[in-house]
């Protein structure tokens, strides 16, 4: 049957849409993907979404009003998304959609709970799109005593374990974090921010070559490691923090990485850049061989993520890793972009089935739970 | 099978629970109320939700974390409804949950789309109370164009309809509505505001009896109208207007009452909630008069709200509408406190068996729309 997942991030860039055929549900879930649409974030829908999110600048009335009109954009996302693929609304058997979250309170903070609120109105895309819609999956996980994140180690499970394998999903966006698969035993999952992903690179490419990225890896193919400048990152406190850990932009953010672009401003821009990307690769295989390795063997790693694309970045953590196969996503078959709305797909699938799709040692909640709420078509 | 309904409406004095045996859906519906329970609104939560209604004072941090706070209270209530009947919380099959407003737009204004927003997180109810919670009744039916209220014509249409007859569901709240119940006709269900309910007789009886309501009607039994006074009110620009039409505080509210009290201070004080108490029954009775009798003969009336406690309102009633009966809804068994969080199980019931439950013809919807979203139980 037909399936739409609806994926619209923290970076409020745009809405990613993805279309499956999916069938069956749990370890027997046959997905096949059909196509990937990534809706542009209309400018005044960020400026609007970014002034909910804010504590100060945010009010119930504009929350409320929020709530439908990206209800009504993502109608638009799907629209597009069954247009380019020449696909009927009517064909549809199920929406997935994460909604936009603004906000996420992982732990008690003063006064207030722990709670996360996601908007994008699911009765809005059931009625227009007539279709079932599963929305509001971390809900349920924060009831259960969850933190609520990560959620996609599930989808993980469902599409990369196998018996007597383990398994290394490791994302590369921002931040770099990884799944670990172990056979097929959904309690043994692991879970957790390996360090930078791409964050520290991206941001010296801002300041040492007015560029976002560095596409393909092409820069830091050229450059030569600085080791005073490795060794300094690589005694960063985070590497020495046991697991399950999270990290952001206030380890691996602007601040720190102008301090060091400064710090080894002497040396060639180029060479800064094939240092932070060896970094990454190297933190990432630092924590395979300090906090998984000695546990358990590793016989693939699959990234994905934006540093999948990164071929530089890619041979960089196949040698640190010798033996041990490193694929991407897009090898595999599915694409990296569509990683997240493929999750949600699959874990509105099980919603529909009465079957629960968090993990507990990824979230931290008691119960393994039905995640989400399902709002029916209209008639 | 046992279901609970929850009610927390825009007065924010309590939480209504009612414990319900349902069976059946639509007409076959066949509903027993088990027992009744007001869990009093703590002082505090109420003055969060009041914050988190004002356009001005509400921020999304507060209701994130008030969604979720607002959910483990009616887990309270829900729990001290079932402790006083006795039952389990696994014998409940559903608890429907109207939620928390804390704002509605029911038509487009300015920037703001026509929207509303519930908060009372169900996936706490379903966590915590291990039972299917269907909640957010009303934002379906404003995606299919409706203003989302009112719903509770559909129960009464469930409850109390009647071939070849014609019943008129008379609510007597702060302000008087009816719901007309022309035989077993959905589509021909109207549903307007009569003009006050308690609302004037209350706010005269703080300002010149310092009590919060005329209890059972004892003063308004001993004065007697002032003609001067009953003119004017009769004279008011609301009673001219088509039907459907809606009022409020802002016609009928302090304000207004004030202006009055002081006008005609010369006058007995019992005089004056006498001529209020009969203006809310001769208003009721006109309204019937002009936009019902001439179309539709009635063949009786029910009084639901708080209004029906009052004996010289129901006899003032009564009289100005001569043969036709009236009743209490506490006289056809149903209790009068209980009727909203009875009417959302109903509606909860039908989102179950995946059947409509709003009206068209009285929240001004295009299509009959399945109401509400369904949150699985976590096992």
């Amino acid at each position: 049957m037909y399936a739409v997942g609806i994926m619209s991030g923290t970076s409020m860039d745009g809405i990613d849409t993805v279309l499956v055929d999916i069938h069956g549900y749990g370890k027997e879930t046959k997905l096949k993907v059909i196509g990937y649409h990534e809706y542009p974030m209309p400018i005044d829908m960020k400026a609007k979404i970014m002034k909910a999110c804010d504590e100060k600048d945010s009010h119930v009335d504009e929350i409320c009003s929020l709530n439908f009109e990206l209800g009504y954009l993502f109608v638009e996302a799907v629209k597009v998304l069954l247009h380019k693929y020449h696909i009927l609304s009517k064909d549809i058997d199920f929406i997935a959609t994460h909604g936009q979250t603004i906000y996420h309170i992982p732990f008690q903070k003063g006064q207030l709970l722990p709670s996360t609120l996601q908007i994008g109105e699911p009765a809005v895309l059931a009625y227009e799109l007539n279709t079932t819609v599963i929305s509001n999956f971390r809900v349920m996980d924060m009831a259960a005593g969850g933190q609520g994140a990560p959620l996609v180690p599930y989808s993980e499970f469902i599409l990369y374990s196998e018996e007597h394998k383990n398994i290394a999903l490791q994302n590369i966006g921002g931040i770099g974090n990884v799944t670990l698969l172990v056979g097929q035993d959904l309690d043994q999952v692991q879970a957790f921010d390996t360090g930078p992903g791409n964050m520290m690179i991206n941001e010296a490419c801002r300041l040492l070559y007015h560029l976002e990225y560095d596409d393909c890896g092409h820069i830091s193919a050229k450059g030569t490691v600085i080791n005073a400048l490795l060794d300094e990152l690589m005694h960063h406190s985070y590497m020495k923090k046991q697991p399950p850990k999270s990290t952001g932009r206030e380890d691996f953010g602007e601040k720190y990485v102008h301090y060091l672009v400064d710090k080894y401003k002497k040396e060639k821009p180029q060479d800064i850049i094939t240092t932070l990307t060896y970094f990454t690769a190297k933190s990432i295989a630092y924590h395979y061989q300090t906090y998984i390795l000695p546990y358990y063997p590793l016989h693939k790693v699959i990234v994905g993520g934006g540093g999948s694309h990164n071929q530089t970045l890619l041979h960089m953590l196949q040698k640190e890793l010798y033996d041990i196969p490193v694929y991407t996503q897009d090898d595999i078959g599915y694409s990296s972009d569509a990683k997240e709305a493929i999750a949600f797909v699959i874990m509105g699938n099980e919603t529909l089935h009465h079957h629960f799709s968090n993990v507990k040692s990824a979230t931290g909640a008691s119960d393994y739970v039905i995640l989400g709420n399902i709002t029916l078509p209209p008639r």
